[in-house]
């Protein structure tokens, strides 16, 4: 790997001239590394006894139908509600909501009653039986399609049917600034925030258009 | 749903006590809407021909075994070659790779060779045959072991066989400072640097030690 030539084109996409190649090593062990990645409250159950579970073995896998998955240990509280109701929903975690996220990632709900420790406040989905977090600017309400069992997880694949915004954040236009909202990501043990937006999809082929303009 | 209860114990866990209670509105339509995410480079064919894909549909689904998906469409170029390889190497994304990341979200493979166009180097991998990227901070090298076809993309399930990172950042104690790479996230149509750290896994249950020994 270290013998590689160096880089042909250095610079022209990538301001990579200080790099120094061949700098990659070999963990001892393979283990999970793919970050940042989002740290989200699985709602489910009932509204009469509703849990939460924050997860992060989570992602999007289809766009039409839109499907995401998410990985929950069989020995977890939540397990077995989210397989005999075949239903959740998942909320996304802000800055302001991060310390009920970290707290439901780390009670179970066999001992606590997450929505009441966290001051969190159950509300009536739309398309699923299961409770959103209404304090959440994004809901996703989630249909269980498939199960695979995987080793220490088990993968919910799932087709979303419902998605519930805060009102707050759409903008004149009508459009959803969820970017606004204050979201965080995790990433190797620490939950961030976001930083500066940095480029738009596709900016890398855009021709300068407004340049051309104002000549 | 607009109809519930205010918050009983506002302010308890969370700083939502100016927070408009009922304020979640249902779109027309469900779609995808779980972010941040990752927008990862994913290597794949040969070291002669070597092609690189970016894709946001992606993430761990499992701990032990160490397990991700991707989600690829089937007319991709990259399609065949994981599906007939049934390897491919995820490469995490800097700011200072991110329009090559965005580059090799929008160009085909069939048209352009995307590792001459972006001057970034293919290196070869320990464990599988296809090419990491040698500029990426982190190169995860995967095995396919399932397929699902979904609708729109087929979902890789593939186990981790093996993790590079770039030893500048493996600190003096031999940890990996993963956070100070420059790691990007995705987010609804726009690339966002981190910001500031917010918390570690388990802070919101973390008894404050320091504070008793200082007394």
């Amino acid at each position: 790997m270290s013998e590689k030539a160096p880089v042909k084109k250095p610079g022209k996409m990538n301001d990579l001239s200080d790099r120094k190649q061949g700098s990659k090593v070999l963990f001892d062990k393979p283990g999970n590394f793919l970050y940042p990645i989002p740290a989200v409250m699985v709602s489910c159950g009932t509204m009469e006894k509703p849990n939460i579970i924050t997860i992060a073995w989570t992602g999007t896998i289809c766009s039409d139908p839109p499907m995401v998955s998410i990985s929950v240990r069989p020995e977890r509280y939540s397990y077995d509600i989210i397989k005999t109701s075949g239903e959740f929903v998942i909320n996304l975690t802000t800055d302001r909501l991060l310390k009920a996220c970290d707290y439901c990632g780390v009670k179970s709900g066999r001992d606590v009653d997450k929505f009441s420790e966290t001051g969190l406040t159950p509300s009536e989905s739309h398309t699923v039986g299961c409770p959103s977090i209404e304090e959440s600017p994004v809901s996703i309400e989630c249909k269980v399609r498939n199960m695979i069992p995987l080793g220490s997880h088990d993968m919910f694949i799932a087709e979303v049917t419902g998605v519930t915004v805060d009102s707050a954040y759409i903008d004149e236009s009508g459009k959803f600034q969820m970017n606004q909202t204050g979201l965080t990501v995790y990433s190797h043990g620490k939950y961030l925030s976001l930083g500066k937006t940095l480029g738009k999809f596709g900016f890398s082929v855009k021709k300068p258009a407004k340049k051309k303009k104002r000549k």
